[in-house]
């Protein structure tokens, strides 16, 4: 049931997964209940960004035996999508204080409410949902899983937005909405605690990203270096923009130095992981924006056309130091940890 | 024969001159001549970056009286636009290099080439076009006006860009094009020195609009900290942010200093002002952008939404750090100046 | 009076005031009281650092006719100088804490505390000391002059430091210290405001000396770099380094600017000028340590050496970013201004 | 024959080895022929910074048994100390320019010339020395060891430095200075690359000296907050020192990850070796440096003050970004690494 495109990604993917994943495979128990990916080609010059959804590796972690055997085959065949709904608009950063309500009705949840900025939302088959069936805070919180479908499942238009146009987002909107109290993944109460350790994956996730836009734009910016002329040579012989260069490698390695280490930290459970995660996707973020921009600027006028991949990567990087927590978040949950540690 | 959208402009641009330009009229001796704005009406939240026409200033400076009574009355009324056609794809920010062939044939010259990146390009009524009348180098350079109209007068097709989409770019090709002896401004080998003085006052222009976006962008930011809520209370409480606003804001201020600085010792013929032009484009252009790009990321996850005016501003300005000569180029020019001087 | 030294430093002060203060003399008032310089002569090499004493102007601002007679010629004439006590070993920036004592005891204060981080304490003649006379928080805050020789002043020992190494600091300690109620400057309670009059134009000052430093270390390294030779060529022909002096000069003129701008702000009584001083003070001392931090690299392992100068204005300037208010401090008072104007 | 100074630091270094450097011991054969530490026990704090020698591992790797068993068994139980002789007056960073000439004359060589900055040039026992045997260029250097007492051996004044004042520097002059032809370690010609090598290791090491003070800077900086007061609370309440101190920790992660990753790709004799040992050499080195610098900041007035240890911090590892090849020509190398592979 895949089309053309999802099929030529997956193979893209797994080749990629093969050769660049390799040495941190079975990472935070992914390879266990299988791995999807979003259906995010970004471009037709074979370069591409991966997404993990976290929402498998959630059902896989926090469901029941039933919760697995209905939802997880087909996520890991890729044959179904999943959207990961924590956001409001209201909330934003700060999910503890999300307001979406689902209130208990023998069997049923009852959903009102809505979620923001969601990825994939409106596409995809399933909807894992952060909502509030208790008190005010983050005790307050469960985890439903919502099918396309559900009456009372509504969503808003697709947002119009700097980048990442590949993938749509939308809000989605619940409205009376019945769920099964069978599609409660884990405890009431337990939604919190899920909705965090699946960030600290989905923050891994976003800095690989980073990662890929960079290496592209970095490997574009050497190739146009070596052909384009000024003044009478190339430009590869313009010592600043030598150095320029040298200091995109330079924080394209520490970067995904980063992130590998942050992912070796969550995949052995050590107790730095939280720190490690937030640290990867603050650096990685910010830094492989830098060098995407850094390359458009190499491009000079080229740099700011459509027709250049480049600009590509600087309008799609740039909403990975807001999505999963935005950076100043992650500086937050840095700094609580270290004073908390002294 | 003035648009609405036109006459709109006119009135916004006016009321801005007057009260933000008023400590500086008579820049340049713009006033003189009359001032040409391009209709450039960015957004619909009434908030718009402004481009002075060097053309008119160039045609009034450097043109006989025949030339500035056929020109300059509809230019300075703005029934008619100009565009300045510079770069070609081949030469960048190296203009001497440039390859554009006007060969004399009687009382006309041939013209063959073609220039890149050219604003307004297609839609304005008259070419301010620099072209190669006599050998390699600066010296071989002349500076011809072609009109709408003329046989041989081409364009390429309307460019995708990032942003600054009000406006189209679109290459000029000259294929045996006939522009009359009389169309030259100056004299044969004098176009390098036009397009120099030109850039100067272009230069200043840019660094302005990259002013008017990072205020737009500082105060939309201030507003979204006022308002917008996070854990339980305005962002405007949340102190790293209010320092970012306090560093934006200093940022700003050195920028729009540079600027006047430059105008003035460009307005007063000062030895420094080829320097000081320099310094404000590339102080100004990186600044403001810093200045967008972190209002942007403030907006949070609306930031990125084409919803929220914030990321037009961040799209628009990118590249005023590579027109009219990129902020390398800047810098080149800065040093020389610097080290010839010890 | 004056030794050798405080002479030559008058002269070299007066032909600089001469020179580059010029056009913004008169500023807040000191040219009407004189001007008094600490004999802070930084350098053998003719470069040197100037600082405006905040004592002469706060006693001649704020005094009244008698203590004006008994303290200005004499600090004017540069034949006494003075040192400002506002600081606290447990206070800091939060100058509003203060808790250094003066009880009232029939004509006489009764002053107990101490200050620290004191510039010329101990070798200077008169101490204008902010003291509690009242309740908590800044309306408790009055202002003496304690003249040397008085008992119970007293000094700790000489403060090692990364710089300045001209100028001595003490920590100035007072055990029961009568000083004469006529030597109070205002009304009690109007210490705190005294004091925060005192810093807008203490900021400026330091930032002047930071544009000194940053100056003279500008014209060490394009000397430098003229005369060095590395791989065949003088370094001014490395491009790399060409573009950083560019950066470094376009950086030093906006810092100027923000400087001259505050100076402006302050003297004409805008009601900008709090922000504009702390945004002058913040900038130009962040990009001048900078700059001379640019320059010392450019001289390789020379720029390590104390027999050359770059090095000493690295470790003068840095103490600029913490002076008269932290660089942190200075971005609370702008942000507070940006936020309570909207 | 260890003065009790250097007992204390032996095992300061080893604890320090034994529990940081386990997971990468074996480093580029260091221990196979011991690891030998210069005495440069920097602060009676108990924070130092450690420097692997080269020398130790150039004769190890370099010479034939005879020199092996002549000078490896003291310099390994650090009876012995050695001082690595590479950078002349004239030459800096551009080793292959070097002048100091080798004449062989029967079986010796007459050493003239004179070498510049050289850690612990006159009070160390063997002297690795670069000197020219033939033509200009990389191929003319060899390579010898000249031993102290040898006439014509001489030293410059003890430089005055602006930090690492624990361990001297001083010029070494050769003047007439016969050295047997049997300290030359390899071939006539061979010494730019024994050089090249040795500056590999040598980065490693700078960089790793660049983790340790900016280590224990963060720790220092870390408790100051946690103590301090200021407007009512501590400092470690101020959410844009919380922030800073995230930045300040994710870039010491960030740091450690590169030089750790160049270790290991030394080590395994790796193609992109002398890629990253320049890419970790300067990033550590730079962003080191900003993390003492911030701590600095973070203290205020104290960080100024010479009783307090984070300004020696600040003024030893300013030089990193200068030794072993300045950052400017990591760069350099990196980018032409890059380049030559596209």
């Amino acid at each position: 049931g895949l089309t053309d495109e999802q099929k030529e990604f997956q193979k893209v993917a797994f080749d990629f997964a093969a050769n660049e994943m390799a040495p941190h495979m079975n990472i935070h128990g992914y390879d266990l209940s299988g791995i999807i990916y979003s259906p995010s080609l970004l471009s037709k010059l074979t370069c591409f960004i991966y997404l993990f959804s976290m929402c498998a590796w959630m059902i896989d972690t926090f469901g029941n035996n039933e919760q697995r055997e209905k939802f997880c085959p087909d996520l890991c065949a890729m044959e179904k999508f999943a959207s990961y709904c924590l956001t409001e608009p209201g909330s934003g950063s700060d999910a503890a204080s999300l307001v979406t309500s689902a209130q208990k009705n023998g069997d049923h949840y009852i959903l009102n409410g809505s979620k923001a900025f969601i990825s994939g939302g409106g596409d995809t088959d399933v909807y894992v949902v952060m909502c509030r069936t208790g008190g005010k805070g983050p005790k307050g919180i469960s985890c439903l899983v919502v099918e396309r479908g559900t009456p009372g499942l509504c969503f808003g238009k697709k947002e119009r937005k700097v980048g990442w146009n590949s993938q749509p987002t939308r809000a989605v909107i619940f409205e009376d909405c019945a769920v099964p109290v069978s599609n409660r993944l884990g405890e009431e109460g337990q939604g919190f605690n899920i909705a965090m350790k699946g960030l600290n994956g989905g923050r891994i996730n976003i800095a690989s990203c980073s990662l890929g836009a960079a290496h592209a734009s970095l490997l574009l910016s050497r190739e146009h270096l070596s052909v384009r002329k000024q003044f009478g040579e190339t430009l590869s012989n313009n010592q600043y923009l030598q150095f320029k260069l040298a200091e995109m490698a330079t924080r394209l390695v520490a970067s995904r130095l980063m992130v590998r280490e942050a992912a070796k930290a969550l995949q052995e459970g050590r107790s730095d992981a939280v720190s490690l995660c937030s640290m990867a996707k603050l650096f990685a973020t910010d830094e492989c924006f830098s060098i995407c921009n850094q390359a458009l600027q190499m491009f000079g006028g080229y740099g700011y056309l459509k027709d250049y991949p480049v600009q590509q990567f600087v309008r799609d990087i740039r909403v990975h130091q807001i999505l999963e927590g935005t950076n100043e978040v992650m500086r937050m949950i840095i700094s609580r940890n270290l004073l908390s540690e002294s």
